[in-house]
């Protein structure tokens, strides 16, 4: 970066926030993803105003901006890989407003999620769209990946819930979308065009937020399966059934093994396990809810079905599948989450390709998901020092997303394009839909200097 | 239209599929609005291969196109403010894949949402954003208009249930969004960009909704308020308490006697009526939930609180806000339903902003209104041929607008821009809003030949 620009930035944001040693650019060079690539520098904005100055500083002398939160992203989402700066926004963490008789929160996009959570919890709210990340994840991230988790299929996804947005465009301009209602049809709908862009479009600075009374009670059960694809049509059948489960968690073979080998949970190994959990105002509606889930588990051949009757038998419950994400980060030195997601009648037959895969490429896939909405996160674990493994890796992936798409499905249920999928976009999508996407990135960003490299729509460089 | 145009549409669609005569362009001039203006043509495609047939052809030689559905917009999002051809959809009604483990259904455009219903009440599931044409109107519709309706505070708008699209371009491209899963972040959000955006983006022929458990049980009650500010209160009251209302619907005086005069009801003359609704799948659910609001109805002054026993006093309860829009239209030869939305706490103050209006302006307006989610429906009753009062009327709307907006509301919460609001737009939303929406029409449609006068987004003509 030219002096000039170094300098521009410590006025704009103060000097203790502009980092350039070689130590904070590596810091930045890389997120939860296998991607790195270093930055010329980072700078911390606190203000809306310090963004916009930054970005317009950089539309006028073309360089490449890179949001970014806690850099929790799997999918390489705030990895700089055209260098420039990174706009660390961890700062900007306020939370603006809690409005429980107006159903809405305003917070700054880095207050984490979990810091949202604790201070809605004694109001008895809450933000139901909480990533696996949520206890350090920001929600500036959170919405610029749609960011998903374990209620999805209950209470949706992030995009549900963002009824307005601050954003800075790519050439300086600050954009109000949305509103402060809960309904809201006043012109075109650029609160979810944002929702979910992965900072191609712009950088979000404010975000109105609706939030939902907290459930009082939860009901738990859990199922063994010796046998999966008893477990995927249970899955299917369960939303058949009209039951509306808050939770429908997998945990396979692999999965389990792994637990077992590294606590003393001695959990059965069978096929699969699923989790379920319904909630409500009362114990009477959960319950009902969840009689119709263990019914539909034994009418699919479960071999054990398990009902907590007490919160620390549901906590043990639970105890699996949490142990999961812990485990698996333990099993080689390289762990890439996958995140295959199918319509949730193909759920089995996707649980059976990732069996095949595993077979066929000889690689140990673990897998837990989301099954009530199809969402499945086989976890590849290997030795990436080996390049025979990691070519087999690479190569069951492509094949992994192809039988995917074959079966209905898409790329990324909730962890986003970013850098790992962008080759594969038109794996999914047309000629006619890239286009579309491209126009809108190009009348957004014309320059492409907004978090480059990223979804496969850079147009207008090289 | 040229007669090869003319030609060239019946060829696409079939002659008796073109409609060209005077009483036809007629009843494509208008729809539930006050605004009317001849097409040259209507055209009632069959496929998606004759919709894009069509744009080709429209695209190249520049002509209007305005999509349709039953024609129930009260924004005048049908009317063809530039001639040019009706693109009628209501023959492409097949609802084409009900899959309820998949959660999901896929119809084309012209199915009636009431069809679709009764399609999946034996299946024990629902689509519930219904709008209150319901039985008329189009799905092709409720997704470009991001329909709502009474249930929205606790299922949200139709934008929350659609999770893909086919879309024709104005260029004749057929374009494919979202997926059949019911989460997806691959590449920008396609799918709810095109929701609520009014046909002025592309003609919308298939349609991937997702589909919820019916619930199994309700509960209803009905307060009443001898004082409007009460009413108000009440229902901030009930939204900060954690409640759950499936429906708050809010009934004013003026409409109270328009039902008295015009039915045997024989309803309280007070000043609001407050109508709730809770589901769920056990009574004792409906009941704990309604609970709350009965105790907040009774906390906050009302008058009198009746709770349903049985199904039939429950539809007694109902039969008040079932009467007051067929009611309502009865009252003079003009009615407009206005959609002035606000944050929940706010709801206070714009019944009283509506109280004062039809005071300072001299005019019946009678109101009903979704206010768990803000959203105030009322209505200027009035007779058109008076032009004295025609002019308070606008001018008595145009301050509706700048109060909602001044109380931190909206233009719009259901009803859409269309006509009657594009003049208004730049109330809400500022240059750079406008410009990011200007820019996205001009790229998907840079001869602005979809729906044009509508929004204001019309960029490149004149």
């Amino acid at each position: 970066l030219h002096p000039d620009i170094l300098q521009f930035l410590k006025e704009t944001v103060g000097e203790k926030n502009v980092r350039t040693q070689i130590i904070d650019r590596i810091s930045y060079a890389s997120d939860a993803s296998e991607f790195k690539h270093l930055p010329d520098a980072a700078a911390c904005p606190t203000t809306t105003q310090q963004v916009a100055a930054i970005m317009e500083m950089a539309f006028r002398e073309n360089i490449p901006i890179t949001p970014r939160g806690a850099g929790t992203s799997v999918s390489g989402l705030t990895v700089p890989v055209k260098g420039g700066i990174v706009l660390d926004l961890i700062q900007m963490n306020k939370i603006l407003k809690i409005s429980p008789e107006d159903r809405l929160a305003v917070v700054q996009p880095g207050v984490v999620y979990g810091d949202l959570d604790r201070a809605l919890k004694p109001l008895g709210f809450s933000f139901p769209p909480e990533p696996a990340s949520g206890k350090v994840a920001t929600l500036g991230g959170n919405v610029a990946t749609n960011a998903g988790g374990v209620k999805g299929a209950k209470y949706g996804t992030t995009r549900n819930y963002v009824l307005g947005l601050e954003v800075v465009l790519a050439d300086g301009q600050v954009l109000r979308t949305g509103s402060h209602t809960l309904k809201c049809v006043s012109g075109l709908d650029l609160t979810r065009l944002f929702v979910g862009s992965e900072g191609v479009l712009g950088v979000i600075t404010e975000i109105i937020l609706r939030i939902d009374p907290r459930p009082l009670e939860t009901s738990t059960a859990m199922a063994t399966f010796e046998n999966l694809s008893d477990a995927g049509r249970a899955v299917a059948a369960i939303m058949k059934s009209g039951a509306v489960p808050s939770v429908l968690e997998v945990v396979d073979r692999n999965c389990i093994r792994a637990i077992n080998q590294n606590t003393n949970m001695e959990l059965p190994e069978v096929a699969a396990i699923l989790l379920a959990e319904t909630d409500g105002s009362t114990k009477t509606e959960t319950e009902a809810q969840m009689d119709k889930i263990t019914r539909v588990f034994k009418e699919n051949n479960a071999s054990s079905v398990r009902l907590a009757q007490t919160a620390a038998e549901a906590e043990a419950l639970w105890a699996a599948r949490k142990s999961a994400y812990p485990v698996i980060a333990r099993l080689n030195n390289t762990v890439i989450s996958e995140d295959t997601t199918v319509p949730i009648s193909k759920v089995v037959d996707m649980l059976e390709v990732i069996a095949e895969l595993a077979v066929k490429y000889d690689i140990l896939l673990v897998t837990v998901g989301h099954v009530a909405d199809g969402n499945l996160h086989p976890h590849f674990t290997y030795d990436s020092t080996d390049p025979d493994v990691s070519r087999r890796v690479t190569e069951a992936r492509a094949e992994l997303y192809r039988r995917a798409i074959e079966l209905g499905g898409t790329l990324t249920g909730e962890h986003g394009i970013g850098l790992g999928k962008a080759a594969f976009m038109s794996l999914e999508h047309s000629e006619v839909a890239m286009g579309v996407m491209r126009k809108i990135k190009q009348a957004l960003d014309p320059k492409n200097i907004l978090n480059p490299g990223k979804m496969d729509l850079d147009v207008c460089q090289e």
